[in-house]
């Protein structure tokens, strides 16, 4: 049963497996619609890159119609794929899922497919250019039919784009499913997700790859880099700018670590001291974002991201609305008009952002009232328990903000769904907005609070540090390793089971069970609660930091375990995820740029506010504030001179791109020029 | 003598001389280079568009060889046009210089340098396209052979192009000047400007369109808009975007003066009453930019330069270096070493800048001092001379201020000049940026002086009516009555000589006078000046207006003599500029956005500093100063988020834009389709 069939081969750069099966596919594609059986008899040749999941009641008419779509030529509408179903159809066990289906294809229609993506490979020049099969052999890593060409998220992220543009032609419904309604042009896959009958799509681990990955990346405990450009090699951009990201952001944090340790030893209790300190944030603050943008641009270069053209978004699958034309592409899809969702937006989320921190606007003064009762409970018998109990209402502080949350999070993303935005990226833009406003209102407010309302720079220090600690030891418990438990059972499960119906002679498991463990492994969604931790960790080191020095080391220590446990995660708990191609971290950019800004007001405010400076303004407070505010100013100023000052590309870079530029240019006039003497040739 | 060559025709759209001479020019280009009088001959059916000027005692053998690669086919890396000399080369009287070449070409070169240009015209359907020659025949107005399709100007502006892109091939240097050193792929006319062999090139005026321009313009006294459309034909997107935003300021500002009416009449003594036209002033100032943004892009996209793709930019002609590699283009050309140009930047003219500014706060102080003199005076004896003796030092003030930024502007153009900018783009960023730097010092540094330090409310609007009328008055002045005054001698001296040799029948002058006539008028420096007027008269209104509601009212005023002015300047006054393409009005954008910022600032501090504001906190002064701020950095923050939520470019032609890329890409899609379709049936 189940003849193993290898997954590693023509896609993965792996020099330890030579693949020689990767032409003559073409056969496979010939193959008759239907569940054929056939076809599994020269599996040996067939790599499996993306399995398609159905729910187990798919009517039979419904598979036998997409496997005809997957497997039809591009020139009939189809997607000239390969795709068999796992386990012949059959399910070991009555619970199991039959309708699994493993998607492959042969290398050309890969290659093709990489030309119409428009992805960027790097040339024998060294400089980054757009792939063409025309010119294939000029890219470097090319040799002979083009084997290892490609990584294999890579190809499956090809998979995934032409199983996506699979287009309705002229079908009413999906065969099976009157009320799953098509229309010409419309995402087969699209309608399969968002009828539910289609439970997942997802790309395969490549587990030989992976070992190594892992091993080089957090099974030795080292204190190199990150190898980003293998991340990126097996996990695509997106994840590896993450990392990369979170690896910058921890290095950039380390001067600001040495600092405040010797800081908290010496001059621990001398608050009037960190006017210095905060000088430091403020000018910490501005820089490293700007020195990102460059670092993030030379990745991006380097893996092709950076001068990709976006190709047109499609709908989420989602998006509803009434059948109309698309006045961009003249096709017939849903619309909705925006009046609709801005009144949705306006009349319904943004009150219910504005309850919402109000809530938690009343749940800080009710830990401020928690915080005076222990105090006071402290002040009149201390004793060992009661210094204890001081910390207490923080701790319940934190736990309650981490809950709130975690609620709001998923009342965000309700409404967010609600609003109905027709494209993905918008559709994330506002629900990261929503989840940002709520997340820094809920850790932050008290903390203003604390420094500016109440002033009290001994009670700021103690929140910070408890806030900060507990939502780190909660982030971790959350984040790693609570799903790696949960993995951990099920997985034990499952190779018990397999265990009793055959004896494992090598520990790797056989194809079909390891697919099946896959399609059960949690699904990671994205890289958004990662950024908002860093976010809001950011955001503790630049607002505050200066009245508790060691908040950096925390951070310092909290992302050095965060790279092992996110890595972690990303190899052992989650499926794997297909690759973005993001060329920098989009959105996330502007929020911890609006933080740096915000960093700047209560960096100086906490200058103003330090005995140290008002000691220079003896007699008038109002000169202290003017000349606060004035500084202030000019230093924001001075921040963003700096940013339009500061190139967001290396020159380097910038005159790659100039002459890839400058050489298309050039060849399109050479062109033009050559057709015009060509035409006043025929026409003396 | 010099017959009359007809002026308009094929590139006009001029329905009163039909022109049936635009075909068969091509015989003109075969002609022998040098001197050919033969030409002339012919030269009924010859259409002069640009105007070139060697000095007077130019080599035989450089004009020779720089007439034959003017006229040297394409393909032998000549510019292909037609060119002749004025009047055959004989000057008319002896003090009149022989080396003016007239430029044309044939039509069909027209539209294939309008190809290469990327020029946008209007499509059939309504949408703005790139040009091409291939589908030529589905452009909107595009009828025949294309006769009347492109405005004279955009023909003058291919033929500029076609001109500077003219390049050495073999040549070290210029026939005759040994001096002069060209290496292959030196732009030949650069090289005659920076060596001062060529005294200019313009384009010249097509008298009968300019007639009916000027009337429609501003020779009739109306209440309607400006006839945008027809500037832009006539002078190019860049002139026609400059009145555009000086109309779209204008009726920006008539709310404000309407308002300013009212208070000025009632309230007028009432300074605690501002605190309405500040918020006022507030909302007006961040709006109007935005909206302009958007109108901007309508006009752009309406004329075709909102989505053209700038070509490489050419080194600017006075740019030196040592030869070498442009690590672009791979072209042999001078380079300068950035590091240098930076010390340059940062050790003088940064210096430089500084010091004036300091210069300038001193002329400040010593014009407070004689003000101080004059009310001393005014108060011991008050008589109705001292009353007026009391304005005289801020009269005073005012012209010193604008003769101060006219010796600055010098200075800045020196250095920028110094500083040896490789690119005209980065040449006027520079000098943009010194020259409002210390323009706006120089204007308002008096004004924030009285309103920030000195707190007097009743100086500060006096000041600044004074400053506002001095300056109004000197500039009309300097701007167009000037320059109108000169010019009207120079036109009665020429006409009253050319009388005496021959009786004009017609007002008309012939040809050879015509010309001569033009190439003595003033260069038209730019929009830099205008919109630099614009940027200080916004700076009066935005930032202290609400102290003198009468501000937007003498803008207002201000603005539509200006108008006048200005429109009459470009027809009567200057040479006929080159068009240029612009899409926005660029870096004035920014300019003007920073200074509505900073009008936030201004306008909350003086909110914060009246009367009627200062009598809710009447106990504390911090409190007040402390909420002022709040609120300033509140509306800050909203700024900069409405900027970000409103779109820069109007829906209507977002969608216009995304649907052009779209059809792109899926003709791309459709031609690769097509393309391995025939692959895969020569190769079954």
């Amino acid at each position: 049963m189940s003849p193993k069939v290898r997954r590693q081969g023509f896609c993965g750069v792996n020099p330890l497996r030579p693949s020689k099966h990767c032409s003559g596919e073409r056969a496979l594609v010939e193959y008759p619609g239907g569940l054929v059986k056939a076809a599994m008899q020269s599996s040996e040749r067939f790599t499996p890159l993306v399995v398609l999941e159905l729910v187990s009641d798919t009517k039979e008419e419904a598979i036998s119609w997409l496997l005809h779509r997957i497997r039809d030529k591009q020139h009939n509408g189809g997607a000239e794929l390969m795709v068999e179903q796992l386990g012949h159809g059959e399910a070991a066990e009555e619970k199991q899922n039959p309708n699994l289906f493993l998607i492959g294809t042969s290398l050309q229609r890969l290659l093709s497919g990489a030309e119409d993506l428009g992805l960027f490979k790097e040339f024998n020049d060294g400089s980054m250019r757009g792939f063409t099969n025309a010119n294939k052999q000029n890219f470097k890593n090319f040799h002979g039919d083009g084997d290892g060409f490609l990584s294999m998220a890579e190809c499956q992220y090809i998979i995934k784009h032409e199983l996506e543009t699979l287009r309705a032609k002229d079908e009413t419904h999906i065969p099976g499913y009157t009320q799953a309604k098509l229309y010409p042009g419309k995402s087969i896959i699209r309608r399969l997700l968002s009828k539910g009958i289609m439970v997942q799509m997802f790309p395969l681990h490549e587990t030989e790859e992976l070992k190594r990955l892992s091993f080089s990346w957090f099974k030795k405990i080292k204190l190199s880099v990150q190898p980003l450009d293998e991340i990126r090699h097996y996990f695509g951009e997106g994840q590896a700018l993450y990392f990369g990201f979170l690896e910058y952001f921890t290095f950039a944090l380390i001067p600001m670590a040495l600092i405040g340790v010797p800081y908290y030893l010496f001059d621990w209790e001398n608050y009037d001291k960190y006017v210095i300190f905060a000088v430091f944030n403020l000018i910490w603050c501005t820089i490293i974002l700007e020195l990102w943008k460059r670092f993030s641009a030379t990745l991006a270069y380097r893996w092709g991201t950076l001068s990709r053209k976006k190709a047109f978004e499609e709908p989420r699958p989602g998006f509803h609305g009434v059948l109309g034309f698309n006045p961009v592409t003249g096709r017939e899809e849903p619309l909705y008009p925006n009046v609709k969702r801005q009144l949705r937006v306006f009349c319904v989320s943004v009150p219910f952002v504005l309850l919402c921190l109000y809530l938690s606007l009343y749940v800080m003064m009710i830990y401020f009232q928690m915080e005076g009762w222990a105090l006071s409970f402290h002040d009149e018998e201390p004793t060992f328990w009661t210094g204890i109990l001081v910390f207490i209402p923080s701790i319940i502080y934190a736990v309650v903000i981490e809950i709130l949350n975690l609620i709001y999070r998923y009342a965000a993303e309700f409404l967010t769904e609600w609003e109905n935005h027709r494209l993905e990226s918008s559709y994330q833009n506002h629900l990261v907005l929503k989840v940002l406003v709520f997340n820094f209102f809920n850790c932050f407010a008290s903390l203003f609070y604390i420094a500016f309302v109440m002033q009290d720079m001994v009670l700021l220090r103690q929140s910070l540090a408890t806030l900060l600690i507990t939502s780190q030891i909660l982030n971790q418990f959350m984040e790693a390793f609570l799903p790696y438990w949960l993995q951990r059972r099920r997985n034990k499960k499952l190779i018990r089971k397999v265990k009793r119906q055959q004896t494992l002679t090598d520990k790797e498991l056989p194809l079909e069970q390891q697919v099946r463990l896959e399609a059960d492994m949690s699904t990671y969604l994205g890289t958004f609660d990662d950024y908002l931790e860093l976010f809001l960790l950011y955001g503790y080191v630049s607002l505050f930091s200066c009245v508790y020095p060691l908040a950096a080391v925390l951070v310092v220590l909290n992302n050095f375990t965060e790279v092992y446990s996110d890595a972690f995660k990303m190899c052992c708990v989650f499926k794997r995820p297909f690759s973005d191609p993001a060329a920098n971290i989009g959105v996330w950019q502007l929020a911890f740029e609006a933080m740096s800004v915000i960093a700047v007001v209560t960096n100086c405010s906490l200058i103003g506010m330090s005995p140290q400076v008002k000691a220079y303004f003896p007699e008038s407070e109002m000169q202290l504030i003017l000349w606060t505010v004035a500084i202030e100013h000019g230093i924001l100023a001075l921040k963003f001179i700096l940013t339009f000052l500061i190139p967001d590309v290396p020159k380097p870079i910038q005159i790659q791109l100039a002459k890839l530029e400058f050489e298309s240019l050039e060849a399109l006039k050479k062109k033009k020029m050559l057709e015009t003497t060509e035409l006043s040739k025929v026409q003396p």
